[in-house]
């Protein structure tokens, strides 16, 4: 049986990166809804992300999103990051943006016109340049590239187009710092995606070279497919660079992490635990990536959190012997019941209790909703441009 | 086998309905990519239909959306109308939009504030009030009501104030109206949605009475759903009131009408032809719903129009007694083969026949393109906002 | 807060019907695996469902399903019953085949050839003189009919036919039985299926009249489809007469209840639990349809029902006054919060000290594990044709 | 323009190959339905091949299955080949069978027991003597092995001993032999399965060497999956080895090749013409791979061949100049149009002209038909175990 203390270390040890968008608004194509509160900075931001830190305590890096988080000056980056370090957190993956400008109607790394591609590359570089300021090792690329049509483009010479692109960013990579490729299933683009699933992306990153990794997006897959499988083999070949956690019923719905199926999350960390992704040498990211379109924002994110706590909490406390006994022995209800004998577990007072051995409110939900500071960042933040999706 | 006269006939009084949408600006969740010369009034949207109508013929119907085709003024509408009129249109459904209001956050009619079920429904009211005005016959109810989360709100409770808005507005309607009722599988919202499938608009008509049917919108099911079925099936009924025709590989992509599986939209249109549904009396509308992304605005609507005359003639094509004995004679290849025969053949060379007997360009996309009417709305729509989705 | 007390009345009180099929072995188009012990006849069966009710004491019911477990001579069934009482079990649904005779290659109550319509309704017929015999409330009725290619047959000439079918079957039936309607999105049939969803299902019901009801198997739906809602939906209109329980990850896979989604499970039993279902007056029949293709046939019942139970137990916990609030406040993050609080919490005490209670073994499992019986029918039952899908 | 000379000398030179397993009876879990005339052994499928080739002039190879087409004696398989030879026919891929016998429950190359392990691979060399026997060049691979439940194996402990039996058998292959690896979405294993997707498939092909390639079943895939995208891939790779055609709606239904999708079937050999895959040097394998459940056999592979041609044909129809001018113009609608204009081609009369001329009827399956050959094999092939699946 897995030894307790053990599990409450390992808990303690976990670092989950949350993303500087998911505190502003986001929405479908049909409606961004406003909330009121929401950061009009990076740096408001980062106070917003302080919060989610404080309460977990196991959130203490931030993804960046360029240009969302562009901010002026040649030290501007360098001011953010210090930023950040006063309240106790670190600037994490950089998250390049090549689709929200009128040029990438037709894609920006793949798309038939080379002016676009240089464009596009030049605002890769530009990432690293990024990350040499802000001490991010991550730099994490989502293409929106793709086709909409039959016969629009040629899917081999984007692919051609492709691979050029990430060789030249590649190149300038420093020695500390990886490239960690997403794919998508589908959206924005509706007919292709040039890099479509982890089979495209790996197969990138293995000409690549070691500093390119393949980013897992839980909802960016087709309907049915075994994430954990995906998880369980990059990981058995070294190429898993980390996550965007979220959580979907049907598409990219960008639900929060582990709130459409608790149960895959847990069967994704059990593959994560047993094959070593918790330790700190295989360097995977647990990101979250999501859309709070309904919900309030800050609590959202703690509620996120805490999700993947409890999916890693319950990973950690399969029995692997008794698996491995009872998988070996061919039995297969006893080996699905070890499992589930995990899942079924509450976790929930084992990490309260772990909070409050770290000096943490047990429910930090609850002690968040407490703190007044909803109430005051409604107040407060009066005025100027909400930060959101694309502000 | 079918007569050729007959045929002709039967696509010469086919009667397709554009969307004023479909001529504006729209994309995706990421972004809109903006095009030159796309209309900034519903009178300019007019304009562009006009043009659709002119070059293929059988496109004469336009739907409006309220509130993003509204006029100001007591006779707004009815000078819409005659606007309309004078360039040998006539405005067709009325659509309703109850999602881009902040109030919309957790629903309309569904919503569990009565307050806000309130002004969804006087929305909807007046929507009748602009079909008085307009002479439409038919109010399009689609509603992005549903919730993100288990446990946001009450399955039944919603569908019990889904009832009642849905009474109050059928109650309203005048003999010659009716209300079509459009179900979707999900998006906007992400884990219930109020009318996710057939069977829930179904019921909900069948309650409601004969002025209500229902409306499917072929970008709107589970994966794999087969549509030509419910076609069939609410035919069979008597309660299938229209369609939304777009295409899609993925989810509700809303591509071109044929554009992603134009086999696909030949069987619907099959059912369609043998069960009478292009009967004048069966009243069935078939509207265009789709958004052009990337493709020019003008051509993709003439494109659309095309594959569904194209789609028709191929149906209407099919040798019905052949296809009947090889049925009853339970032999599957040669009944498959019949239908196949009818698909196989090319219909473009019947079509522009067809279109030189009405006096039309035989190829109206390039009829449109060599007009040079593109460039000169591009050159003179300049300035004002561009109507786009939500605009 | 849910009063424990109440809790566990409900969960002691609940009946859980299991099917004879389940004992047998099962497989897949690839391969049928042969598991020693396996029952030889109906009766072998019943002991199986005898063990399963003993370790659990909430299974008293077993469906069959004719031809396989047909028993000669005029007092077969009569006897059947007996022998089922004798072991503190009733027998439940009847379950027609109608698609394992050559003759129904192209349908069965569907097929053009009326000679095979007749044969399927005199099998119908021959079913409900079965539950005369047995006293069987529930006429199962599950067509394997549709087509596998365009054209194949008409889609509304079968639905014809399948009206015609269902209104003798109906007309037959007595004061006290009442037939259920399965649907299936798909296979066998590969193009159409004749009753593929839940509102084709309905539609029959609904004009056939209040002895119909519609069956809700959980691994008969298109990937991503919300079955909560439906199992709603039906009850709000009285028409859920119940399910086939089992669970898939991709298609109708029939794996054990709850095994591949247990979070599903909760949220269909949620809605069951809130809208009513699990009072008896409400007469949905909580059946099992699963094949247990590689794991051991009689534990994986066991567990199946205790899978039922743990999903109820939790539906059960949930704090509907707190719910209620936060739906109508709409907090969207507290509401959500209220469910998971309860699908989080470990039911499992909980059950093992109702068994306790009464009389019962904490561990099922376990139990009949050491009860060394497995190893005996594996010994005893030698000889003979093994009961199986189909045999 | 394309040259009419030069398509009908690649549709001419166009070689597909019949599975011999495609003329016994097939079907589903629920149900085989025989038909009359199927062959009893291998050599009366052959007979059957020949047929499909003599209508068709592009069928002359035939994929084998072992063990259901297991011959005995020393000089077994030269005989085999031999008689096929004078049948004008030569024996392709051999298909290896790891899944039907009752060792396999729990997977074959992948089982956690060596002993079953052994034996799988022993069954695999067993092929490649096979292919040294009958000078068949292609292994075809594919493994049922999986798990249907979480826990019940270790997915990376899985993947080694993948690897492992792939290198000894990858080691053993002769210089003009190649290993061709299929993959598989789900079926018969329902959570997770071994080689799920093309990106395994190419992992495990990369690392073996160059003569192992994967295969590309049609109807392997998750719903809404771009085939056509991984064709072009692996094409880019050159690690496309060949297809398994075959066509569905749902998930492998394994129906007639361009029955469910046309268009599909047309974008897939589409990018196959664009990317050289149609060059003998290319050595790409196009394979059936189906289950005619309920159509008559020889007629259904007879026109699953013609499906492929006509496929072929249009692909190569494609004005590949103009398609890329539009497509470097970014000229979205243009650049569809030529692909629709390929598509949209009647490719009949070119087809039956080229049969024509190479002393062929125009009219295969009437032609077949005609010969009163179906009566006479239905008439001699009485007594004996007719070959299905299985036998």
């Amino acid at each position: 049986m897995p030894d307790i203390a053990a599990v409450k270390a390992a808990l303690a040890g976990q670092r989950i990166e949350t993303p500087s968008w998911g505190y502003g608004n986001s929405g479908t194509r049909f409606k961004v809804f406003a909330q009121a509160g929401v950061p009009r900075t990076p740096f408001e931001k980062l106070d917003d992300a302080a919060q989610v830190h404080a309460f977990t305590g196991v959130a203490p890096k931030v993804s960046l999103h360029i240009p969302w988080d562009r901010v002026e000056g040649s030290d501007g980056y360098a001011a953010l990051a210090a930023y950040a370090k006063e309240r106790g957190l670190e600037l994490g993956a950089i998250n390049s943006n090549t689709f929200q400008d009128d040029d990438y109607k037709l894609g920006s790394v793949c798309h038939p016109d080379a002016k676009v591609r240089r464009k596009a590359v030049d605002h890769l570089l530009e990432c690293v340049d990024i990350m040499d300021a802000t001490g991010s090792t991550d730099l994490k690329l989502w293409f929106a590239d793709g086709t909409n049509y039959p016969g629009q483009d040629d899917v081999v010479g984007r692919q051609d187009r492709l691979a050029e692109a990430l060789a030249e960013v590649y190149a300038r990579l420093g020695d500390e710092q990886r490239l960690l490729l997403e794919y998508k299933f589908f959206e924005p683009a509706f007919y292709t995606t040039d890099v479509p699933d982890w089979g495209t992306s790996y197969a990138h990153c293995l000409k690549l070279g070691p500093k390119a990794q393949v980013v897992v997006d839980t909802g960016h897959h087709a309907p049915g497919t075994n994430i954990e499988f995906i998880v369980a083999f990059l990981l058995r070949e070294g190429k898993l660079g980390g996550f965007d956690f979220n959580s979907r019923f049907y598409a990219d719905d960008d639900l929060m992490v582990g709130s459409a199926d608790p149960f895959q999350l847990f069967r994704i960390m059990h593959e994560v635990a047993k094959n070593g992704g918790l330790d700190a040498t295989m360097n995977v990211a647990f990101m979250l990536d999501q859309c709070h379109n309904i919900e309030a924002k800050i609590p959202a994110v703690i509620r996120s959190v805490m999700n993947v706590q409890e999916a890693t909490a319950k990973a950690l406390l399969v029995d692997l012997d008794a698996l491995r006994d009872a998988q070996r022995a061919g039995d297969v209800l006893a080996a699905n019941a070890v499992l589930m004998d995990a899942y079924n577990t509450d976790v929930r007072p084992l990490l309260r209790e772990l909070r409050q051995e770290q000096g943490l409110a047990p429910d930090p939900v609850a002690a968040y909703r407490d703190s007044g500071r909803q109430e005051r960042i409604a107040a407060e933040r009066v005025g100027g441009e909400q930060a959101g999706w694309g502000a």
